[in-house]
């Protein structure tokens, strides 16, 4: 983790707090890195047992082998839990970071499982602690990427947020047409009902557990499918035709940029069109790139 | 509101109508912006109660406080309507307004479904208040933004139609094709079926009420779901396929733009063939840039 | 038309030929326009009689009317059809071009579904005209967006090609496969069935008609959808990224391109990142631009 | 094929194995042609016959030919194998690259089915020599494309990577929360199953066989749908939007730069900003271009 992220929780200053926080945190040491890796390994295998647990002809197998690892994970967990509280200089902040409510909801469940049996299911949400594997595994880069997708993603929440409002008005008056059109006759038994069916024609997922019958329906029905699929088809295709069409009209000259290989440029052009780099001097005999 | 629009409805002089209109129709006051959070909050509330009400489960259950919230939500709305109409000097023009209309809308049904109760599910047009919504949370903002769309929209007009027309000529004669070589025994009872069942295949919704079952018929089937899969794929393909293609023909140096950080530019380039800034002069033993 | 295609059909030098071929094949002439708007009212009307009368509900009502308005259309288009090649010069050139060929399929079908009823579905190939249609409403322009059209599939025609080659092998490979891991039980009765459920799932249709039931099955499906989706969100989520990534990055200036509005180039930069026009001079204390 | 790979392999340096060689790995000579052009006919013809031949119906009437066919294949592409190790210098290098293996892996499975007859399906694999036939069709362009494609996927490894591991996060994640509101009496019979749903959702594929059935599932399956569609429709729709609002706040002129004809240039600005080329001096009576 970076310096700045330390601050944060504090890097303890000396002592075994500080030879535990470099096996832990850290990742520079040989200690370090082994802890990682075993890390990964813990989840992963944790992870894979929850699955295979859930499936019936395996559970009723191995259903005892997988408690006891169960167990075994859930105690590693939690040791580890303790140890990254207990070697930080503010552990409060550790335990209401992301990381560390993922830690904590890792362990609990297990610890539920036995006295409230129906919380079982929630062992998978060991998976996020896979997000920490990412972290260590290639520290720098993953950080950056996964963090710059979310700036990205916070960047444009204002667009993503009036795109989708959009989406979901256009949804909930078509579906509550296709509610009064098709009726619960027809399988549209309420209005949210009928915004899931509109949803799922919009998105052009289509499960097909819900399609109009009545020839009224099918046709707002094809008008959401083509609103779903234009949405992403429409644009594409027409940048992509502008794309094309705007080469189509370039002078046929062979001139190159010796950048970009873009070629056609125009005989008085100085400059590559597609990438501003200065073009060489036009001479008429230039042979034609290879392709 | 703009002055532009105050203009167009006639923004009164004085008085207690341009108290009023102060309130209603403009968010720079206390009194005006606790009356668009109001409102916010009874159109959310209205519409909820229209979807609550259509599922049986609950109405069955809230059926008789529904119906009194529904009277007061109308009637609230319906004095909000009669106060925009009072304190304008053009209450025609805000009548015939496209915001006129849907407050009309919002209210009429419930009126309409005490006189005819199969209109009951009209009441979700109520849905349209929520454009006024993001009108008064942040005016300037999304007005700019949908008013933006709506020109987009408007100006590529004549492309939307031309791809659109394309799509409809190739569903029609495809899905005729279908009528003829499935036939109504295998689902495709007429042709504008067939053309229903042309459309959820180009568009890869595939609901699967109606499905190919002779071999030609799956032939023809699979045409069609590539053409329609491939009017997406085939333009991202090849644009990023070149993007990246470009990149791989690059001389492989170091030097970086300091504007975007793009790498790899010809040790004569003198300006950045993404951004085109000027690059630094070319020191072969520039150290390569952290990644 | 214009003067290219008029010569390759043969425009008529004088007489009745002449006063024909400005009627039916140009629309400079008041008679030419109205001749056109005659025409494709008529081809409209045609295809919506085609369909209606696939509807056994309809046609059982209204068959004798459809009967007879279907030889009056066949008739006015014979006799436009002998028209046409009676004023060229070389009819048999237009006989044999595309919507000559076109035009011959509309008619047929009629004297055909005498002779053969079950021919009687081709009459919608009659769609084939609106192509003409287009052509006539704007000429200029529709021609263009056809052609500029056609000109660009024809030009990518390759990486088209190959793009779909990968897809069919992907689809072959991966459809056997499933054949053998689900078998006939399952539904896939034979490769040919495999493969077009195989791209049913690829190109993200999922009808649902045939879908594995093995649990190996289920992981190759995965992986097939994983595939398909993947080609579309993968190069748009990564353009996208670094698009956002690049934005992210910039120096937090608010010089603007004057030309594109494009803000936060470098206090250093002399040109445009975005479009090239020379920038203003950095003056430090501009005031940011209205959002 | 280039030097390169003739190095790589061995070109022989005279003799029978030169002209061997000659013919069967390069396609220079009229025999080398000859050669690829029977070799692509003889494997399209076997991916042909298995595939008719896993059709019941087809089978029944020409089994027999069929037998008699592909063990002919066979012999063929046993020959042709055992030439191509007999005339190289390095015969194990081609038998170990990808090429090698799969020629092997074409002519097994046939010895295999004498032997063990479950392994029959097999046969098709024969399409991976399709690969080498792009190879000998156009052997620059196509290695070329291939190379270029592949290189591309390789160098986007890591992005593709932290890509699609979010895709599984979230499918995972969302699988297990379906699987514990729904459970398995509505289908969800297991953690992997509620995945593969998810991952038909999340894809948009959508088949069907599993579908949600209470409120909140429905609930949840509406976000993953709006997620799927959205990965896709949110950044592409952005885009273009951005594009065509900074093409609608352009200074309403008509100077067209000649180049690429975008219209709409700022009277002072010098360049085109859409291609760099330099503008024609600014005439305010310039007629605007037809279109």
């Amino acid at each position: 983790m970076t310096s700045e992220t330390a601050d944060d929780l504090g890097r303890p200053l000396s002592g075994w707090r500080l030879r535990l926080y470099t096996i832990i945190f850290e990742a520079d040491t040989r200690a370090g890195r082994l802890f990682d890796q075993a890390l990964i390994v813990a989840i992963v295998a944790s992870v894979a047992v929850v699955l295979a647990d859930s499936v019936h002809a395996v559970s009723a197998r191995y259903g005892g082998a997988f408690d006891v690892l169960e167990w075994a994970f859930t105690l590693a967990f939690t040791v580890e839990y303790l140890a990254r509280l207990a070697c930080v200089r503010r552990p409060w902040r550790y335990a209401t970071s992301f990381f560390g409510v993922v830690d904590l909801l890792s362990i609990l469940p297990t610890y539920f499982a036995v006295l409230f049996p129906e919380w079982q299911s929630l062992l998978d949400v060991r998976i996020l602690r896979l997000l920490r594997v990412f972290r260590v595994l290639k520290l720098a880069a993953y950080l950056q990427e996964y963090q710059a997708l979310g700036r990205a993603l916070v960047a444009s929440r204002r667009k993503v947020l009036v795109f989708l409002s959009a989406v979901m008005m256009i949804v909930l008056v078509m579906g509550t047409l296709m509610y009064v059109v098709e009726g619960p006759a027809n399988g549209f038994t309420s209005i949210p009902t009928a915004v899931y069916w509109a949803i799922t024609t919009m998105t052009t997922v289509g499960f097909g557990d819900i399609t109009p019958k009545t020839d009224v329906g099918r046709l707002i029905s094809s008008v959401m499918m083509l609103l779903g699929w234009g949405t992403l088809a429409v644009p594409t295709g027409i940048v992509t035709a502008e794309m094309t069409a705007r080469r189509m009209l370039r002078p046929p000259t062979t001139r190159t940029c010796h950048e970009c290989l873009t070629e056609g440029h125009a005989p008085e052009a100085d400059f590559c069109m597609h990438c501003g780099a200065r073009l060489h001097a036009y001479h008429a005999d230039e042979p034609p790139p290879g392709r």
